[in-house]
């Protein structure tokens, strides 16, 4: 998984069939300090995320292993919303403190 | 899925039976800005996206989650046309109007 | 899937038995230019296509969605041999004429 | 895989219900010296690795061939945690002689 | 594949059970010249490969597709033992003779 910060989202109405009803975020990648790294993915929001919100978001097959997204062209899935972040014994982020 | 504009096509006579039939795009990847990055992709049209338009495009095992791609050597799928795109509390684009 | 340029060859006699009998072509990854960039990989051969050409690879388990490749430890494969790129209303790529 | 160091942990209470129970590792991959690369991965912990030690993780569909993390949303998992790392017959880790 | 030069071994004794009896080989990347690249990799061994040898490595699920590696959390594996490289009509390698 990676840590990400959801910055917004995609409207699509033309797409796939199996993807209609999904919310489609915007969501930069952040390293292990909590600061935003480069790139972005769109990922199904498989957690009730909302932006500004830092999750956790898996790619690939994984994203797959959702109820709501098996076997649909989904690659990339916000699975978990960030309480507390820690590294080298410091807490980085926790959640409503930022 | 990654945020991509449909730059141009591919034309190959010669391939993979199964992959006979497929419209190939070529397809830069956008920023969460709408700007593009490097790279390329040339991706299965699932959806009917023409030349310049704003698309969300599935990479890996996903790309194969489509009724048309479904076991075929297809690794890049555009599965959606992007309406709007709305990062940090602004729209940075909608669709006719770029 | 991605566009290449065969670039040579890779002759291998020791290995995993499901791989005998391929043809390993070390390819080189282009832009939607036409022009090479940086890496390289090495992909079996699925279309018959030799040193000099322009190619569509794809890459992951997508490589093994062709007759040949089925259940091998292969990652990447040609899957098709390009005949035109056309990008931004431009032919800059027609087999043949380069 | 790739050689990583456990850097900290994540904390996530709502999260896809098949993620429960899991300890989630930051963990910042390492180059064959051993010295820390740019970058860092949120794997799942299946052999009990704590802050500081070397490991190593499996990514992509791979990450889910453990028996805790079958079928389940997860990209990333810690399998093994190194004892060496020999490179050019010259051991460069040993764990507890760092 | 990718072409790579194994550099070393790492060495795990406490690790998931399914990857007991592998041999864990440091993997460095080569580019179509056989000149080492950025970054490296820890691939199972399939053939038999002995540091300093010059193989084809498969990564992603493509890894699992070996006897040995079947249903493992294995991402990496090392497939074949190059005996030659060419590439632009010239030999830039050649097993025994670098």
């Amino acid at each position: 998984m990676l840590l990400g910060k959801v910055k917004g989202t995609v409207v699509a109405t033309q797409k796939e069939p199996s993807m209609v009803g999904f919310k489609f975020l915007v969501v930069k990648p952040l390293d292990e300090k909590g600061a935003e790294v480069s790139g972005s993915v769109v990922a199904v929001d498989a957690v009730g995320a909302g932006v500004g919100e830092v999750v956790l978001y898996a790619t690939g097959s994984a994203a797959r292993q959702t109820v709501a997204t098996k076997d649909r062209p989904c690659d990339a899935v916000v699975m978990a919303i960030v309480d507390t972040l820690e590294v080298g014994g410091r807490e980085v982020y926790r959640k409503g403190q930022e």
